[in-house]
């Protein structure tokens, strides 16, 4: 057992947390807004990071395999928690932000040579974003038996009808590729029929209807959450990702990943709210001393700690179970990260809200946004009583020594 | 001791939840906006809800002695809570809605009768509205003592300079009068150097310079929360309230009522909340059988009304304290509400937000936003823990029996 | 609406003050032990506690009717909140001790008058103790349906047969009655297929097997918890309670005010921890200061009295309506005082041990011990699980306005 | 990276699974006790234990370096959790039981070649006993400079005179030596004012006043916890441990071993309620269904896994740290282990009591007895909220990036 980050994982920190401070924190304030304003376009200054990022090897981390710059899961996830010290601008800059990383991932996993040609290789250059579509308004969507858009085919056509909701990234004016879930079996093995289709965003029946806001917040560097429908949307049989049915396979290997990296973001968010409490905590007075010298901001501060080791070794011991024994058997661990990340991130962003009084309420502040995004995370994937109930049911029939 | 309602309160429930049914909850869909909206004005409808709120005796409830509908705080307290199931709408269609009613009740606690003609009669027919200017962004405002913003005499003027912020009410169009917080004297007693005054909204000097946002929401139908700057701001002598150096005093006097009606609105937005799930609860099917039918969605509600109950009696009980004994003596038992019942139903509508998935957080249901109201009380007139600190050192204190 | 006890309450709770200034406390340090002691004999020093109380009035007050004081439960919580503060000692002192109560209650509302003549009158004058047998081993007794003791015809007399435990008071040796819940019948409706036997303690075949301990306490003064067999036990005819099939109805009856008792002596309990948390935090000095000037310490006491006040409306509202409109409607009411109070008394009681340190856990404070029947509480009459499970239930289905 | 236990750990690991299966666990019925019953000597069985634990290489396991097996801490935490899954038996079966261990531990740091023979052989031959006195019960003791018992020299002799209590291990018959921390100076550097000496049980004006209980527990298989006075008690010069003045140095290099091996013993405390909690769910009926199927109970088995996990690798990191940067770097981890693992197995140990009913509550299974021992661990070495604060106040002051 040890429990150091190996030499290149060292170095690609330094490199990172060098970036941050020279590129990203620097180009916060430009990105800010005003309550009444809603910008899904990026913020122009992302191409400038990009570039630059690129120049210094910060390109596409999360991507294992040829197509990506080859880091294990436990290489990539102390990467990940940097780029989550600032969120709207970091993940993007290093193109390994959600949704098109997912993207990327089942691009390079289950899509063809055609496929990746066209979709795969202007994602990994950042010249175009994508968005996923699986939650459907109408079914408990957690169970991805439930979804009900429906893919059938029609000649050398299938033809996709359904309405989803929550399509991350889909409001960004840059984004060209929608994957859809959808069913194109009504019978057989009931993880059989569902598959993956890839939708041009422009493609005739698609209309995005609204996009969905998050405690208030309508995600908007992030391409924010439409909904969208499918009416009659007719796209080639080569379209379809893998093979028909292959669907709720596809969705599974893209979970662990996924989830790892919101994780180590979170823990990132978690990090910077500790900065902003300490400064807080030693500027502000209050009761005739600083804030930093009272009890309960002192326990607060000490539960924030615990708190974050406690979640971030969860998550490190689950990317190195991916790597070493494979996400499936990883399955557990990956449950555990979604339960136990989100909320103990969600309880430090609550009490350094706390401590900044309107402040940290407000548009001033990162810190209510970051709340959101924990807190949404609760039910992203399927909410959290999903897991629970998953991981018991295990608990409760393993009787295994471990 | 006997926990029924007296007679009055009985008709006024009624009569109130009758209105509900017939005129608000229909308006409600009406009022529906998109993230990417910001509107301070209030609502069109709002106009008509007023004439039948008046017309049906529903108006000023929440003012007790002459002015107003002359209820007790346990008759008004009751009300209030009905209200909360509406909040965008129920508050305001009775004009009880914060913060004119505070400023109301400062008007006519400590207005002199050309302050009252001015403003009061205006706020009573709610021909215009009015903000309240407390926090300031550079000191902890939850000690009034901090206030910095300074009112000083020049011949036979005020001028007031400073820096406010969260004035709450100040964004809507209609908003005409500000009550500002300052301070008139540099030395003596620490709690005799603050004074209100009464700043009309387009006086020279004042400039409202954003609404400030309560995790994303701008709080549109509540005026908003504004950053306002006083430069040299000039306003003739009378424009004081009651005499130099009472704004501490007047302040205390408004905030246990104050209170008491966030409270109980909150305990609306609690029950509120509790219909929908129960709604989502029968109707959505997970795992084989309707929601409803599970173990920990059982959990949730009964916990919740187990919250709800308690909390409720607590605010009961402390507005016959403030009946039979008055606000000051009141004091342990109103920071005891504003500690409890925000905790208690920020807890309840973080589940329903749960059980309603993505829904829950977005703009479709109202549960994202109670939620960020309950959240905020938590800091608005003070953060729990000041008041966690005063009852604890009473408390500690305190050897009489009870 | 009023919050004010009635003239009566107010004059029985200054005498019992009084009684408890003048006589328990002083008599506590008479009644400690070491951990290596156990004892079930009532100490010495009872008898002259109940022939004080006799001569005061404040005798049998938990019994309505003309058997007993003549109370309402509103008149009676407050009573029983105050024995609560020495639960060794005062409520056996006025005749008002589980499980004693609770039977006498039974014998008075379903006992023939030979029944009541035989064991109501010597327990109504404390010559006897007696003790309540239902929980068993092998079952999960909270659902009264699943009891196995078998209650079967032979001749004429009634033949008991199976295994109890946790049966309170039959350790003591002054015990002389068990009433003991069994099956009547095999079939016909599952809830009257019960019933109640009244079994003297030294009828043939009853064994005493052992205490049981709840967290190391043999519940030494309470006359303990037992486990016993009953082989073959006759009793005549006339030992039965009520009608065969009558048991799950008499239970019933007996549940709600147990429960509220229950409830308002551990409030004392609280209270009485409340009194040592206060002297502690003023002459105890940690880090240069008492620790009632810590905030940490504050918050607990603050907390603590947040709680105790919402838990002590909650048990006195559900008392007022077991008045007004009876046991049965007050169903919900009562279950969620069996939910909401031990879990605020065992969380004050947690931090009161805490703020003791190493004397918080051991023998000479009494807050460990009250602690575990706290937590002991939230097992007995069924576990909190069941109650919330049911109250759950009603919740999510009753669309009613309250 | 790396979460693989090495070759000799896993090596250990089954050998001590073997003899727990088929040595402790079977011994465990033989030891169980009534409530009447207190028993300080250890059960006979235990010598047969450790005959064949030392027979199979499992003996000293905690003593790093030559006295000891020379594992390091990182090899030895999985052992010791192992051990806590039956923590009356197999610590002591395997010599590895506090507070002898770090007794040793501090003989074999500190000790000369005189006291290392006469103590440390027969302690690390199990042939004798011995018990730790620091806490005071009339000071503060979890600040070591609070101590007051006096060391003063008298010729050539060192008189000790103070009352301690909580004196782990000193109730048992076996016990032959005292380690007493006191004070050997009045000024000079706070930390330097402290000495520990060696004093065997049966000097003259030492007195064993009684034993202290842990919420109804008498601990009695550890030696339980005495009161113990020490009245001009004479030792010869050569009993002082290491140089005057350097108490407080070597308890500080004490502590950090024994909060880990307290915390992985508690880890196998947890993991054995979660093969009852796994042995109630499936065999227990409720509602109509094994526990097992509910939601609730899923939700508390997967709560526990997940709470268990992240304290294990804390712990496990911890052990690594000290390990490799020493005990002083490990400092805020040593504390953060202190403050989240007893709380994590507490509150996993109370739902498995609760899944239980009264069973959980009694002496029939262990559950309510690790509780104890978990609780209680919340005030050894200083209650939690000591640690909070000072872990708050590094992280509040410490910039660096982590």
């Amino acid at each position: 057992m040890d429990f150091a980050h190996d030499q290149r994982t060292e170095e690609l920190r330094a490199t990172l947390l060098a970036f941050m401070d020279e590129f990203v924190y620097p180009a916060e304030p430009a990105t800010e807004q005003t309550p009444a304003e809603t910008r899904w376009a990026r913020p122009p200054v992302l191409r400038e990071l990009q570039a630059e990022a690129r120049r210094r090897g910060l390109w596409n981390l999360f991507l294992p395999g040829e197509h990506g710059a080859g880091l294990t899961n436990l290489q990539y996830a102390p990467l990940a928690e940097i780029t989550g010290r600032s969120p709207r601008l970091a993940p993007e800059a290093l193109n390994c932000a959600a949704p098109d990383t997912g993207n990327m991932e089942i691009l390079a996993l289950a899509g063809d040579e055609e496929q990746r040609r066209r979709w795969l290789a202007p994602l990994l250059s950042a010249e175009i974003r994508s968005a996923f579509a699986m939650t459907e308004p109408d079914v408990a969507s957690s169970d991805a038996t439930n979804i009900a858009t429906s893919i059938t085919r029609r000649g050398d056509e299938w033809i996709v009808t359904g309405r989803k909701w929550f399509v991350s990234g889909a409001m960004d004016p840059e984004c060209r590729l929608l994957i859809v879930m959808g069913r194109t079996a009504e019978d057989g093995p009931v993880r059989e029929r569902q598959s993956m289709i890839l939708i041009p965003v422009d493609t005739p029946g698609v209309s995005i209807r609204r996009g969905m806001s998050q405690f208030g917040y309508a995600d908007d560097d992030h391409g924010g959450h439409a909904e969208i429908t499918f009416t009659d949307v007719a796209v080639p049989l080569g379209n379809l990702l893998g093979e028909p049915g292959s669907g709720f396979a596809i969705a599974q290997a893209r979970l662990g990943p996924g989830r790892i990296h919101h994780c180590m973001r979170l823990l990132g968010m978690a990090e910077r709210a500790m900065d902003l409490v300490r400064d807080r905590a030693a500027s502000r007075t209050a009761f005739g001393g600083p804030l930093a010298d009272q009890g309960v901001v002192r326990e607060w501060a000490a539960e924030s700690r615990v708190r974050i080791e406690q979640a971030r070794l969860l998550v490190l011991k689950t990317a190195w179970l991916m790597d070493t024994v494979g996400n499936r058997a990883a399955h557990t661990e990956i449950q555990a990260i979604k339960i136990a990340v989100p909320r103990a991130v969600e309880w430090i962003l609550d009490k350094a809200v706390q401590l900044h009084g309107a402040a940290g309420v407000s548009q001033d502040l990162p810190l209510a946004r970051f709340w959101a995004i924990a807190r949404s995370l609760r039910l992203a994937d399927g909410p959290d009583e999903v897991h629970l109930r998953s991981l018991g049911r295990r608990e409760l029939s393993d009787r295994a020594v471990r």
